[in-house]
């Protein structure tokens, strides 16, 4: 079975992004506090099309996430935020670039229908306007036997964390308080739905959590 | 000089104790789960005056809470909550029992004077209406040349951790949710004032995250 995995970067007071997020700042005022861990990794920076960078404990769970996904289901948010209807005249293909990073199908959660957007890569964006767990499926069935990703962003991740959904999640947890903003678990109730911590991995500036059904 | 060190055991989503905290229920609905991976113990027990128990990764991360602490801050919801001035005709005592497990000098945040309260063991509860500094000073001078144990609850802590006045903190990180109660870093806004992770145990069923001043 394809597992729905998932992995975020949250700072110890529950954040996940800063406040004020906008198309301009999509993590928010101080957001970028949680994801400084990642940056002086050769792995990141390679991915990014960098040179040099370090190696470090976190550089095999890095290596994880990009292993065995074969679809990606993503909010629209996470896509490129829209206000509103897509307009044909006008047309906004998101933030992720002419040859987006996934090199694979990509399902993005909508209440607007849309025409499939094939990018240079391998990247398709599918939106689909009937549920997060369509969503699900339509990305299992895409996925071509490997696990489907949740590209979040929180919002997304909240739906398929509240419905049970999620078969493994990594949160990042980074030492620092943001104070304000937007938190991974607000509103999700108090039910991990069977997800437990298998994996913890101490790295420079991160502690990486894992927690899977067992 | 003498440290003020705190510990405290957390949810993956924040909460310290869960909602509807009462005299009947000082963790909240729900809250008791954050301190699950304490009771098996044999440690835990022992101090409890209960026989078995077991030894694990947490042990001497236990052992080092009960270590070199000679005074201690509380908030008065922690010594036993009161709900206004002191009755002289009807003390209150508190929630300790006759011979606290303190052995050391307790220093109570409270509004309301009131003559120290000298209890079996060691334990003497003095009451400070001036302030969290005006305590943490006094308990500094009572503290023998040991460091100083900010006992909570959670509201005592947030005040201490806002002012930039924790020198060392213990996150027992239990991966479970609360989904609502009340939150450790609620209002202590997004400066740490220093303090850094320095140590991460890992244990079953809790990852303990030690920041301290580097």
């Amino acid at each position: 079975m394809s597992r729905l995995r998932f992995r975020i970067s949250m700072s110890l007071d529950g954040y996940v992004a800063g406040p004020n997020q906008s198309v301009e700042n999509p993590l928010g005022v101080g957001g970028m506090r949680v994801h400084e861990w990642v940056f002086p990794l050769e792995i990141f920076r390679r991915t990014h099309g960098l040179e040099g960078g370090v190696a470090n404990e976190s550089t095999p769970v890095v290596e994880e996430w990009l292993e065995s996904v074969g679809a990606t289901v993503m909010g629209r948010n996470m896509f490129g935020g829209h206000p509103g209807p897509w307009k044909a005249e006008q047309p906004w293909n998101g933030w992720w670039g002419d040859d987006p990073p996934f090199h694979h199908p990509v399902f993005v959660l909508t209440h607007y229908p849309r025409e499939p957007l094939v990018m240079k890569g391998g990247t398709t964006f599918t939106f689909v306007t009937d549920g997060i767990e369509a969503a699900l499926a339509a990305a299992r069935r895409a996925a071509g036997g490997k696990d489907v990703g949740l590209g979040g962003g929180a919002s997304a991740a909240r739906q398929y964390l509240a419905a049970g959904l999620v078969d493994q999640m990594d949160i990042s947890l980074a030492p620092v308080l943001l104070g304000s903003g937007e938190r991974l678990f607000d509103g999700v109730g108090d039910d991990l739905h069977g997800l437990a911590l298998v994996r913890t991995v101490v790295a420079p500036g991160v502690v990486h959590l894992r927690l899977a059904r067992s």
